[in-house]
């Protein structure tokens, strides 16, 4: 099961190609997962300040198929594809979005994949409710 | 008396109007500020780690004169316009570099207002001698 | 007469200080003119496709309240402070939203002027409907 | 053989955890590939403009093996990785130098594919001398 959020191109985000930059993905693909995880009722920015528990980076990957472009709104659908205790694995596509009717248009795919740490940026262990949630949405998948 | 500060346009800081976007001007001004502080010896990042004191802006302005372009050269002039134990004004002008004989072209200038704080983002006092340090700049100006 | 637009803070929007870096209010202030032109049933992407005419920014300036924060949902007010045929000035105020019954507070407000150009960059008019809509909400405010 | 360009992090590209945005690593590729190919006497720029050739990305991706911070000296290490007449593959390095007598560390390492495109986005054919210089990088390796 994935979670889908919306959002609209900046023009800021676009470059001179006409189409939204590179890099700009990553972006949306966090917006995704704080979406994910707000809609299992467990907000990132609560894991950061109630758990002192941090999820950075260890891996990103993207696919690029076709270009965003300004003005555009795009859905990013993101699903967890993996959780482990200290670690978790998420993957996100990006669909333009189309009139009705039309089919919505697949612009890039991607995952990321993050190590659960402390604030000192220690190997820590994800709290088990979100352990429990995350793993919930890959087995109604 | 000013500092000038080299930065070549990247592809990422372009929008489709094929030119440097707006808010990127504020991304070279901290650049020219920072680098007119570690002229004086005094990196920002010192300031923040062995002061406890950062330099949030109050207030920031930007003339836009004429188009930056991917891979131009910009020659980022910054000079202390005001420095009072609580507050320190910055101004700056953009250049883009030209070949030798041609006269560089003015892009933007403007100009940013900070106040002293400490970390917990209350009032505090610029150490003297970064007082001392950029008021010798503007009097020799 | 204003226009409201709401978005929620990103991660790659703060910085090390832990709040929305300075120049990201400049695309808000972005995102709030497009949303207030959109309102008037004529999208800024139309401006530049139909008629060939783009708003580059000839000034902008902001000053800043109070900080944004990660997970914040800003309000961006958007209103035309001053409609000519070849200029057009719009104001901003940022807002945090907070939770019912509570007052929002004022992060930052600012305006942009903006030089009305063809895609060759040369003094162009902004055509007379935009006028008009942009010139009736300033009479209704 | 690689290519080593230089840049300092820049405040605006930190987050909130205090270290670079993962994002920004991208940027860092694009500033690592532009060198490459100027240092081939070919700029980028040229490219586009001269042959009317793009080289969007098709893929990229990024390992995040530790954190670059503010005011970090980083270095960019590029190698062209694979080259076909409608396909470049680059990889990168990054690395946080340190001072005279220490190792520096490794931070980030990642690669990006790109397919050759006319500026309508069709399929083209990369110059043949930058075929040939590129080829020329990897044989000497």
């Amino acid at each position: 099961m994935s979670v889908t959020s919306e959002v609209r191109v900046r023009y800021a985000e676009t470059d001179q190609m006409g189409v939204v930059y590179y890099s700009n993905y990553l972006v949306l693909f966090e917006i995704g997962r704080v979406e994910l995880m707000r809609s299992l009722g467990m907000a990132y920015s609560q894991l950061e300040e109630a758990y002192g528990c941090i999820l950075p980076v260890a891996e990103a990957r993207c696919r690029y198929r076709a270009s965003a472009r300004y003005d555009d709104i795009l859905q990013i659908e993101t699903r967890p594809a993996l959780v482990r205790k200290s670690m978790v694995k998420f993957a996100y596509k990006i669909w333009r979005k189309t009139s009705e009717g039309e089919e919505r248009k697949l612009l890039a795919e991607g995952e990321t994949t993050h190590v659960v740490c402390d604030k000192e940026m220690k190997m820590a262990r994800l709290p088990e409710k979100y352990v429990t949630a995350l793993k919930a949405l890959i087995t109604e998948e």
